[in-house]
């Protein structure tokens, strides 16, 4: 049985959506997930520097505890349960209290996967799998399977990886 | 430069000296470690069973926060980082109160180790690496790399592996 290694965060967890709403919250703008998705490149980098310089949000407990789910991903995660072996592979480690809050947000939405298959990180490039869903390309580079770049506003001008948009999308790719 | 994964309960930290003592504490028994590592089969056996029926200690708060660490356990590894890749992979995600305590731990006895060589997992068969150091089977004998057993009072019965009884023999082993 392959295996696919699954990141949770702008994967799983709509964590990009979150951290949008904790930045309005502090510096009193009015950014959307959808504008980040459509802006230039300047007016996201210009986001990202205003994120840079104030996420101290995410070292604070109860960040990660409510982040929404994307869409499609239960159903699309049970039903690769019956033809991969699943790992959730998050770069965590960097966070201490995100630990407990992201075992509870895991056994909350997706309480068929076990805490034998949930591994937390920092790098993750001792993690063995045929398949590495992940929005970061620092993940995928070093990973020695196939990378799956999963669409995330800071990714949108990466090319160097076989992308997928949506669940739907990892859906069509692996169980087709 | 080669990797080594290196489990932290009875590798790096004396789990089973607090296990005794905890288990001294709900049953009042009189088990040391010393005794524990000399007794027969039978004896441990029932240990063992006890142990079975009495450790909740392991979820709650605190456990996992004040275990002392192996004698020249820190030495040995801060030594090793110079010659290899060091990662330490804790089988940790069964006990989501353990796992920032086991960060604490790691930040206060092995502050030379970073976040991101720090793994939280249930099983530990997808994590690559040369060499595995582990008290457990179950962990060794999916291991692609050389499993190396750490000597500990429940794995002395078990002949299929090459055995490390402390960090000084780690030491011959690995940097000779």
């Amino acid at each position: 049985m392959k295996r696919i290694a699954i990141d949770m965060d702008d994967v799983m967890a709509d964590t990009s959506v979150k951290i949008i709403q904790c930045i309005n919250e502090r510096v009193h703008s009015e950014y959307s997930y959808e504008g980040l998705i459509t802006s230039s490149s300047e007016e996201k980098q210009a986001f990202y520097d205003i994120y840079m310089a104030n996420n101290d949000f995410l070292w604070e407990p109860g960040f990660f505890a409510d982040i929404p789910v994307k869409t499609d991903a239960v159903e699309v995660i049970q039903s690769l349960m019956d033809h991969y072996e699943i790992f959730i592979v998050s770069a965590a480690t960097e966070f201490p209290n995100s630990l407990k809050e992201k075992l509870t947000w895991m056994n909350m939405h997706f309480p068929f996967i076990s805490w034998k298959n949930i591994v937390f990180c920092g790098h993750k490039h001792m993690i063995s799998a045929d398949y590495l869903i992940d929005d970061h390309e620092n993940n995928l580079k070093t990973f020695t399977g196939t990378p799956l770049l999963f669409t995330a506003p800071h990714n949108l001008h990466i090319q160097e990886y076989e992308r997928v948009n949506s669940w739907l999308d990892v859906k069509s790719r692996l169980l087709s």
